[in-house]
């Protein structure tokens, strides 16, 4: 376990909390106080670092995840099981019928059951936007309509280029639980792009002052 | 304050609360226990509303926020300040240089500053995949910024199509907060959609049984 703690970076304790979380398979018993870990494990402690450090994943969202990883669910199932560890549970009956409905207007034609984690999250958020008075104009939201679905085509793509099942399954979750993180990050880098071509001055506040500025 | 608590369905001690943590900013005072909340008031408290409990913001990140949307500052810092409060800090110095490298190379020619918060936290998830194993296979990645960026001008048209410069400034903010939340929804749907549309059987569990699965 010291050696599987310094090849991995994670500390012992943390190692031992995740053993007891049943989130890592435990070693194989060579002495009273000695364990063999393989290559395996490593590779299911940065699968779980992955998972709570950059995911934001708990410790039992994690385990659901896993679970679905090593299971022998049919691949659909691994994608449904990811999305729900990742979404917040919503009670279809919370939410405003209304959003519901601009939710399913606006993945008219998808093939997308009713209780799809994402099609309440994103009724949940149409309803805030409503609250907040904001409203869909120049197709706003059509527009994130379709951006997802060249993203989910993306990632189907990349799950169906891996080879064995397992790998399969681990794309789905690392896809998952990481592609909104990588999604929105680029999503930020792409605002502050596009607003510094439609905006030049307003978002290069530090260069030199016009004539104007220093002497109002 | 009664009143507000009404008609804005948030209680009583969440508005007082607000108020003490200055997200909200105090009524007119009429006596020594009486101070009328207006209109402004309750769109205020939507706001923080729709910040912290659909966004997932601290108080700390609301209060941030909502102090850009008060300011005078040009539109594009208000994009800054919106991106920082939902991103987690990351220091430059902590990511593998590689991964840095990886994320420039996404989005080369788009004109962003190096401490961008969603670079850093674009490398940060290139890094973890490294680790992972999962490689970039099908443009997966530059897939994902090609997205961002549909989504990135939409954003931008819809602030631009707000009239007033705090309209656009709470739009900003909004559309920074609750636009994650609406992608990653509305990505999780899609990829049902794409799922089944690719692997009919795998996605309809609860159809009849064909013959061979009924008899092995």
């Amino acid at each position: 376990m010291a050696e599987l703690s310094k090849t991995s970076g994670v500390p012992v304790a943390t190692i031992k909390f995740y053993l007891r979380e049943r989130l890592l398979p435990a070693g194989e018993r060579t002495g009273p106080n000695q364990s063999i870990y393989g290559e395996q494990h490593l590779r299911r402690l940065r699968l779980i670092r992955g998972l709570i450090e950059v995911g934001g994943l708990s410790v039992a969202g994690a385990r659901d995840v896993i679970d679905a990883v090593d299971s022998e669910l049919p691949l659909a199932h691994s994608f449904g099981v990811a999305q729900r560890a990742v979404s917040a549970s919503i009670d279809p009956g919370d939410i405003d019928p209304e959003a519901l409905a601009g939710i399913d207007r606006l993945i008219e034609g998808w093939r997308v059951s009713g209780d799809n984690p994402g099609r309440l999250a994103a009724a949940r958020v149409l309803e805030t936007f409503g609250a907040l008075g904001q409203r869909d104009e120049r197709n706003w939201f059509s527009r994130y309509a379709a951006a997802a679905l060249l993203v989910a085509e993306a990632d189907l793509d990349q799950v169906e280029a891996r080879g064995s099942r397992e790998a399969m399954a681990e794309t789905v979750v690392i896809g998952t639980v990481l592609g909104d993180a990588l999604f929105s990050g680029l999503r930020r880098a792409a605002q502050e792009h596009v607003s510094a071509l439609r905006h030049p001055v307003l978002s290069e506040p530090d260069r030199a002052p016009t004539k104007e500025q220093e002497c109002p």
